[in-house]
């Protein structure tokens, strides 16, 4: 006969958390006397504004969970006077003149215990009450506050590459959040919750469906669609945009062309934004993928880029954006394809209209784990530049491998362009988009700590300053513990897993080596499909003697797009970084590296130090049990469990085929792979997501 | 200047549930004094047995959710003695001999306040918490429980339609469950929330995957996967099943042929089964559509069903079960889709081994909204034969229409067959399927109110003998709220939501009339699919002088596949109930109903009492505000919108039709459509779910 006692259970069942809460999850604080007297009053001026109602509804959901663990509070409740503690937050923000760009203040009174919010518009108290939050979320004193921000960009975007039947191309976390079939009649609570997790980290504006995009988005039948979501978010300080597709007039307006030059087709888009103007006043814009990858274009009619970017520009007029991807590569053109868009955008500089952005990924190639930063930043001064970058992790393991992507985007931000500025300067009087990474999955994102990379994206577009590290404590503390031992102990992991995964993937400046189509695990063997740059052996130029891509003068020159005085840093192999070495050059396998080791066994080394590091990843996961909830903590633990046998597999499918290439042996003490090379060329996987 | 009281949001927070707890919700009792005294200890023998384990836990679980309005219980709490509160809860179900089918026994003891959960097997305890939480839950003194139970069929199992990808055939609440891309390593904590549903409702099996079958799912790489879902499902009783492609051997196995009678392809499919018995030792079986639907089969070789089943069955020998979906009709074969499958199997009765089961659909056409029972119901008394229900709203206005569907099941498990006993009678020795309806939406069913299918659809398989009533009554309450003024209004209102989709639908016996593909809305119009069967126009037979399917001698003469008796009551028009009229009979627009009125005046008049009774289902649920939370308030109410839209594109669709053939006015007084039949013919849905 066994008893059983409830505390045990209970204990546990409090303990399991699903992710939903994200970073807004304000765990009880357990030593804050300020809280103790029961929660403070609120106080808010022009409280009718629906941004005001948010903030405040906000604030009060934030310190009733921050004050979970007390005794219920409310009716009955004495407050006890203490020393110290506040008596009140007041939000005022009735505009002082100064433009709305979501600038705040918090200031604490001791004097008289208040914590003010202020700022010149209602989303200025939004921003101040999350970023309020976030400190007192950390076990900040609120008397202790004070705060002065701006943001550093006007646009902080997210683009979603969602489907019309929910499907997310590159999505890992489950489907689209968005319900086209539902909408306009029903809205689901998520995209509420979404915009407020979008809010409190300053995003303020959302792409809803992908760039290849659905000519439904310009149907009548969606501008309803499209206005329930536009409701629900503006009051959070979000505008929508939708992806247009080129070719729609055509398609769709029963129009035989869709030439820019063409007055009827500028015509069509006139009225289409008419109509979508009429239903949500405030649409941010069109954001365009053209003639890249077979999406239609202005080039199908012979015009350029600039053509089809001004043409829509025009229809738009000053109530909205163009966005217009420098993401090209010819279906036929030969040359690097690294040098495209460089070649194709620089002439246009000057030509786009004024409320057209150009939109350019942080790597002249395609969101791999590492690329130079993408030449056409401060190539195109006399244009509105902005940066592309992916949360969705595409090459980066899917939402399986633990990688926390703020380096990678501090990386390209500090990048000197060598042309008066770093990218962060260049992109500063425009913004920012991340490819987003949110799905129908209960944690949005696919795994726990992709939510980090949500919340990076979010924090660096709002300022480019903040560390990697700043970033990960912040987010660490607030996602799941306080604890000093458990972030001393998980920044580090995070901000080691992103050269963890160019090591075991593709170290030394190697790059898109990944399997064909899905993109899911080592294709280094792919030579076979039809257009070159879809292979990977046409990015490590592999042969006997060698490997790496010559982007010097003696080969595709790609490095001649940069300023002289960055190009100088790599163009001599024996110059170059290690981490860009053969994303530059092609050297021999017993190439010099500054270590003293020859390049094929540095490679074979930092493959080794790649796996090295996502075991004691997993390692030092295993010792935070005690500073997770359950759930949390298993799901975490499977996930690196899954990504030290990738880790393996990349490590040991890339040698071995390597060495198919160069016949060279192991260096001594090397494990060989565990399989033959025929067996990891042999694996499928049909129901690879996202592809 | 506004102050805002913590109690009033703190309410509305509180408030707020999405759905996920199903009928597990346990709301805390208000007016309970048996929780007074602080949580009842639970005392289990053999309870290392992880069924015992489980069923501790949700007991405990139960309890305290149950509790969860009073003091915090657990430490420090001293018990005050009460009467006639039970001082513990004990289970006992040490095995007896009896086969442990589940049955279970719960009896209180007033004397020495303990109630007992006994019966042969660990699932008889399992079953027997979840049926006691379920009197708990609707407020009954546990002292007065007194229940003594056992299942009316061995196997009742959900169907889960599939893919590896996670789309779900025919699902419309979001992506499958079942995450296989990242299985082995990791089982979401969705999967132990859905066994415990399950258990709770008595289901103990499940198909894993789509009819439509991957062979993928007989490949090594999916053994250990399955493997993980098998070991998380078996201590809630649940086995599982996958459907098998019935040309994997030649497919995957690298074999010339499937051919059943080829030795090599039994040898492939007795090795493929020993390899998932090593891993799975409880393994279920195989479900197999064949020659269906263009799916493989027997007949592609020339045998027959039995030949194929039999194949199957002597592979897996008595370690399971081989399914074989009598879902069939031919590419080619001109008579009515009605009665081939009853042409195709009967003679076969007698001629399947005894580990097979012919799994028969409860009509014989597709899940309308009303068919008459499927004649293969008594006409093959020598094979096992078991229904199959759907839950999933394919044709039934997908999870945005509310219909509670048990009062369809009632109506055929309580058919009388003629054939010695009624459809329940038939199928108690087997069991019942029905096609899931879950999904990873957060309220898995799409909707709040499919959630009752689910439920309803594991009542009634455990208990034919409940009633909709019964079943709709305890449901709501443990899912919405226990007060009988909610319970009074919501019951009929899920009571009289299928005659509603019958009526708006299809009206008096028609069927199929939904648009091609999706099957989403009216398509009364569609004559020109390439296949009879397919096209609407092929079961309305509308024409000038009148509309039905003409099925007694003078036509199909599928009547004559009924026993006499049955066939009797169908075979003039005059004696048929209106619900079967165009099922059976072709009769003019003029025919003279029982009501007095002609057809097409009746016809009109059911369409409009169906868009009625769904404005009515709307007004009572407007006034069920003040006893549901705000979300899932909104949720329904919002569905319940479309709904009413939904009706009335239905009914003035199919009017416009009709009248577009038969060239008559409308009965006086009646609202004409409210566009032109062009207009709904013009309507497309590129992006249907579940297609």
């Amino acid at each position: 006969m066994i008893a059983l006692l409830f505390a045990l259970t209970l204990g546990g069942t409090a303990r399991a958390e699903d992710g939903y809460a994200l970073w807004l999850r304000h765990a009880p604080l357990e030593d804050a006397p300020w809280l103790d007297r029961g929660p403070p009053s609120i106080y808010a001026r022009n409280g009718d504004d629906p941004t005001i109602k948010v903030a405040t509804a906000e604030l009060e959901r934030g310190l009733l969970k921050l004050g979970g663990k007390r005794d219920p509070w409310g009716v009955g409740t004495m407050p006890r006077s203490l020393p110290n503690t506040p008596a009140s937050f007041e939000l005022d923000c009735r505009g002082d003149g100064k433009p709305n760009d979501g600038r705040f203040r918090v200031a604490a009174d001791r004097s008289n215990k208040t914590v003010k919010i202020s700022g010149p518009g209602s989303i200025s108290c939004l921003y101040g009450v999350y970023a309020l939050l976030r400190e007192l979320s950390q076990g900040e004193d609120p008397l202790a506050v004070n705060l002065d921000e701006k943001p550093a960009m006007p646009l902080r975007m997210l683009n979603h590459w969602d489907n019309p039947d929910g499907y997310v191309e590159r999505g890992y976390s489950g489907r689209s959040i968005f319900d086209w079939w539902r909408l306009p009649d029903h809205l689901d609570q998520r995209l509420l919750d979404y915009a407020s997790a979008n809010a409190s980290i300053g995003i303020n504006g959302t792409v809803v469906n992908n760039v290849n995009a659905s000519p439904l988005f310009l149907t009548d039948r969606y501008i309803p669609k499209l206005k329930r979501v536009a409701d629900a978010l503006r009051p959070y300080g979000i505008r929508l945009y939708i992806s247009a597709r080129f070719s729609a007039p055509h398609e769709i307006g029963g129009l035989p062309t869709a030439d820019p030059l063409d007055p009827r087709v500028e015509a069509w888009w006139k009225e289409r934004a008419d109509e979508i103007y009429a239903a949500i006043p405030d649409f941010g814009g069109f954001l365009v993928k053209a003639n890249s990858e077979g999406q239609p274009g202005p080039q199908d009619y012979g015009r350029t880029h600039a053509d089809g970017a001004n043409m829509m520009a025009r229809a738009i007029g000053d109530r909205g954006t163009v966005i217009w991807r420098a993401f090209v590569y010819s279906e036929v053109d030969p040359t690097d394809r690294a040098k495209q868009a460089y070649a194709e955008f620089v002439p246009l500089d000057g030509k786009f209209a004024g409320n057209v952005i150009v939109q350019v990924k942080n790597g002249a190639i395609d969101f791999q784990p590492r690329e130079p930063f993408h030449p056409l930043f401060g190539a195109m001064p006399k244009t509105r530049l902005m940066l592309e970058t992916q949360l969705t992790k595409e090459y980066l393991g899917f939402a399986t491998h633990l990688v926390f992507l703020a380096p990678m985007w501090e990386e390209v931000l500090r990048a000197d362009t060598g042309r008066g500025g770093t990218v962060a300067d260049v992109i500063a009087p425009v913004g920012m988009a991340g490819v987003a990474n949110t799905g129908s999955d209960r944690n949005w994102s696919g795994s726990h700590f992709d939510q980090a990379n949500w919340y990076a994206f979010g924090r660096l577009a709002w300022d480019p300053g903040l560390s990697s590290e700043a970033i990960a404590r912040e987010w660490a503390a607030q996602t799941f513990s306080r604890e000093q031992p458990f972030l001393d102990a998980v920044v580090p992991l995070m901000l080691g897993s992103r050269q963890a995964a160019v090591d075991y993937m593709t170290p030394l400046g190697l790059t898109h080596q990944m399997a064909t189509g899905h993109h899911y695990g080592p294709g280094p063997w792919v030579a076979d499909l039809a257009r070159p740059e879809w292979n990977p052996m046409y990015y490590s130029r592999a042969d006997k003697e060698g490997i790496g891509f010559d982007r010097t003068a003696s080969g595709s020159n790609a490095l001649s797009q940069y300023a002289p005085a960055v190009a100088a840093q790599w163009d001599e192999p024996g110059k170059t970084s290690p981490d860009y070495l053969l994303w530059f050059h092609h050297v021999t396998w017993d190439f010099a590296m500054p270590s003293g080791k020859p390049l094929w066994n540095e490679l074979v080394g930092r493959y080794d130090a790649g796996v090295a590091r996502v075991d004691a990843m997993a390692q030092t996961w295993a010792s935070l049990e005690p500073y997770v909830d359950a759930q949390r903590f298993t799901d975490v633990a499977e996930n690196l469990r899954i990504q030290q046998q990738e880790a393996r597999w990349w490590r040991d499918a890339s040698i071995a085929y390597w060495q198919s290439i160069n016949g060279l042996g192991l260096p001594a003490g090397t494990r060989p792979p565990e399989h033959s090379l025929d067996y990891y060329r042999s694996l499928t996987f049909p129901e690879a997501p996202g592809n």
